[in-house]
């Protein structure tokens, strides 16, 4: 077999940004770092970390991670994503701070930290179709996940991908008490499954 | 996310057991054995640790190994079976031990040394539906690894599989130089690219 050996690991690879930083940042560069900064260390950074998962690199306001489970990449994105929206719904518009994430499966080259290969790019390029507050998975997440968590996936079809010749299926994942017609009491139960849930505002009618 | 947490981590799990290894227990059962033995122990379980496989565990005649990456475990699917090709070549009809192989791509239950899951059972079945001295892959596999090794694969189109709802794709893989109709120089040089080529039997005319 000719290919040039390089160190290789399967991985299910999560890219997240903040939507619309830029403009955030113009109109309050210091305000908005500081937010990033706190729901980093903590909201994100732990679960990430209890989740197995383990930061890459990350890019201004973007977060490459790599999981060594896809069901505990979907698991960590869904749940992060509803207490952000949970946290959002509490605070004032110009106050909120939105993600989108992109998960993909890759047989990924590995350079020391650093991580590369076609697998990245379709983790980004599915970050880049998400709707704010949401979580894309690429079909062979889908594979590896479907039946094996509490999730709802929609299939959006068929994506064309810069640089790559095969398309990509997409799908949107969703926290099957978010997904259903029924309006919250699942959903508030939901959120206690969470762990620091007792850190997070009162979900209760009061 | 109300799953139940168990580890997981995502894996190739490659599958392989000897074709009609009780016929051959029947006809000579210390003599199959001890060729068992000694093709583990010199060229199967080497090559494995080398493409950083891990022999999770052996049942008789048969193996299941998890590889971290499915680019390599598909290259050294191929790599074995291209030796075990040229071996059996050089021995009488009734010395020759054929191996099957299947390979799929799953995000497995760990508990300590074992492993468990969905992507475990269809190896097995891959394993199953595979011709002698053979490579098949699922679908899953094949998505990580086209492109990535120099490898032809057929689409043997899909196949159901007991247990599982979803129909599994099948896959056989080939070394492109076996795949090829020109018969010979290419797949001696192929072979010249395993490890130890210099302890196979002479490849030459004489």
């Amino acid at each position: 077999m000719a290919e040039e050996r390089v160190q290789r690991r399967l991985a299910a690879i999560l890219v997240a940004d903040v939507v619309a930083y830029s403009r955030l940042m113009e109109k309050d560069e210091a305000g908005t770092l500081e937010r990033l900064k706190a729901l980093r260390a903590d909201l994100i950074d732990p679960r990430i970390a209890a989740d197995g998962g383990r930061i890459v690199k990350t890019m201004g306001d973007g977060l490459l991670v790599e999981f060594p489970s896809a069901v505990d990449a979907v698991r960590n994105a869904l749940d992060i994503q509803a207490v952000m929206a949970r946290r959002n719904a509490d605070l004032a518009e110009d106050r909120r701070m939105e993600f989108r994430v992109g998960i993909n499966l890759g047989d990924v080259i590995i350079e020391g930290d650093d991580i590369h290969g076609d697998g990245v790019n379709v983790a980004a390029r599915l970050e880049g179709l998400c709707e704010p507050g949401g979580v894309y998975v690429s079909g062979s997440v889908f594979d590896q996940v479907a039946g094996k968590l509490d999730a709802w996936f929609d299939d959006l079809g068929e994506q064309t991908v810069k640089n790559l010749a095969r398309p990509v299926r997409v799908f949107r994942a969703q926290i099957k008490s978010e997904a259903t017609a029924d309006p919250n009491p699942v959903a508030e139960a939901a959120l206690l499954l969470v762990g620091d849930a007792d850190q997070l505002p009162s979900v209760g009618p009061g």
